[in-house]
């Protein structure tokens, strides 16, 4: 099935990706709670179709090309996750002309932009920082918040969501308990936005995502719409933060072997940053890993019980810290399969898959 | 001249570049070393043509597929500076067709598939470890490299040109000094080898590659040609290690301003780890940067006296440090202007440059 692959290839199990959306798509529907799954770590019309087949109508995305690429893929309710950025306010009213389009605004130069650059109608989330502190207005800038509704509500193309956050703070946790501990956090923090907002607005959504609370949580309090993304493949960093096991993640590279070195136990692999991304993740024990290496039996491939890691990458050249028995099994020119530490930024780099059955899978370019 | 931007755009500063090219080719000829520039860098036949300006004829790719993309613009002279890749044999076999090849290897298997898959001739360099310890052959390991030379030789397609070596650890250097104590080390390493070989070999090339040492070091021993890539653009990495000044650094991210956090002094960008790459700097003082920032006045960046930095990024975003002054000057919709960690793997992920006059310049795709 590999013998063709010649270079750093990311190699995609299909089963484990249907798995992965049937997982979340079920627990959000035993959970009541609207699945709006973010595609930005997939960034392909193809894998979005499966997740149509399990009922999936509404996408977010993390940019307007991504938006306009599956809008013209025919999604048709598609909010762009991402502060708006007002040198794009054509293309967001070219999009909104197309689909129903939510946007996501924090501050009232946003506002300004939408309220001056559209001709067609859009619904505008506020982004609610809720703990992580990267974007948008927490529960102490109510006020700030007040005036930004009274905007969006003052003007005839715009209509108020909701609020919209992103809880990465949850990938610091290092254990499930930890996810659960941020999470309680968040969603204390949503409670309040509900309190204040829900009267006035009854159909007020409030927006939550990320893979390691939304695998991991069975409480939500008010959220009511869960905006994961990364689960559909899941990776290294998943794994280690406690929201996935290693055999749900679904892609993993494949890298020819083009040099080994007794001394150190090392395999050097054609696969560098320019393929991995330059992504780490440093393990309770102080390692720091770029990949950890499976291995591949009847087509599909195996955790292996003892430890082999990418130790160090360079531009092309990864280099592997291999357990006695990898390294006296490789020869030059195997393939040797790495799970990425971080699939959305590896996925991004490469920009296509192949299935375990030989398929290509094309992403956006 | 940068108002029509709407999304992360890697800025090119021609003369810088055409500096720092020449500043290179200027400091070979006056050692009297044969320069051949590794084009991993900028990956881009359009500065190809600017270098050959100069009369730089041999290159350095660091993959086959690079190899063919400059093959196709009349390279004719190309090293693959990168292991054998055994899997991409045949590739190889069509490219020595039609260009003066040099290929790598470390280890049998290499010179095997060599032997058994080329129909035009390939000269053959032997991968040399002089202290980096990512890969090739060291001093302690003759043994070898005689078995690896005598193969070559009796082979009718291969003739051997020497060693190769790249000293990456050099990136490990903080100071100008130190860079020119692990510069001395590897050159003792090459006189071993030029000591053992250049009786029966009188034409030995001893290639030595790597941007620090060659920015900074005068004395080259035995060495006789010189392989260094980064030096095109430079980065940030090169200003901390010692090799450059930040002003001769020839790249920059221009990224739109989505959002200020005043309580933070903090200002958010589109433009994250699928812009700059994940490429990272622990300064001395500890804080980790993943951009530094300049301004731009009359369509020129200048470097600012006080810091302002990229303190993260996740997969679109990047989130800036500001100092007082740059934050309250700066505006939602401005444009920051970023300085990269790592040039080569900037570029390599947005595979497109704009010159501070407007001209986009073209990669290999």
């Amino acid at each position: 099935m590999f013998e063709h692959i010649t270079h750093p290839t990311l190699l995609l199990d299909k089963q484990k990706c249907l798995n992965n959306i049937e997982r979340m798509v079920n627990k959000a529907r035993s959970l009541s709670i609207p699945l709006r799954p973010h595609f930005k770590t997939h960034q392909s019309q193809q894998i979005g179709h499966w997740f149509r087949d399990f009922g999936i109508e509404c996408i977010a995305t993390s940019s307007v090309k991504m938006a306009r690429y599956f809008a013209e893929d025919q999604w048709q309710d598609i909010t762009i996750a991402f502060p708006l950025n007002i040198r794009e306010i054509n293309a967001v009213n070219e999009l909104a002309a197309k689909v129903n389009l939510q946007v996501l605004i924090e501050n009232t130069e946003g506002l300004q932009a939408l309220k001056k650059g559209l001709s067609h109608p859009v619904s505008v989330f506020i982004k609610a920082d809720t703990g992580y502190h990267r974007t948008g207005l927490s529960s102490g800038q109510f006020a700030v918040i007040d005036e930004l509704i009274k905007g969006i509500k003052n003007a005839p193309k715009l209509s108020f969501s909701g609020f919209l956050s992103h809880a990465g703070h949850s990938y610091a946790a290092r254990s499930e308990q930890e996810i659960l501990d941020i999470h309680r956090d968040n969603v204390a923090e949503f409670q309040l936005f509900q309190e204040r907002y829900s009267g006035a607005h009854p159909n007020l959504i409030l927006s939550y995502g990320d893979t390691p609370s939304c695998s991991v949580a069975r409480e939500f309090g008010a959220i009511n719409e869960l905006r994961p993304g990364n689960f559909v493949f899941y990776d290294l960093t998943q794994y280690y933060i406690g929201s996935c096991e290693l055999e749900n993640i679904a892609v993993a590279m494949a890298c020819p072997v083009v040099a080994k070195h007794a001394d150190r136990q090392e395999i050097v692999l054609y696969g560098g940053g320019i393929h991995f991304s330059k992504d780490r993740f440093t393990r309770p024990d102080g390692t720091t890993i770029f990949g950890l290496i499976v291995e591949m039996q009847d087509d599909q491939w195996q955790i292996l019980r003892e430890t082999s890691y990418l130790k160090s990458l360079s531009q092309e050249h990864g280099v592997v810290k291999a357990s006695p028995r990898l390294f006296s099994k490789t020869q030059i020119g195997d393939l040797i399969f790495a799970l990425p530490v971080h699939s959305c930024m590896t996925a991004d780099i490469i920009k296509t898959y192949q299935t375990l059955d030989g398929e290509k899978i094309t992403m956006m370019q």
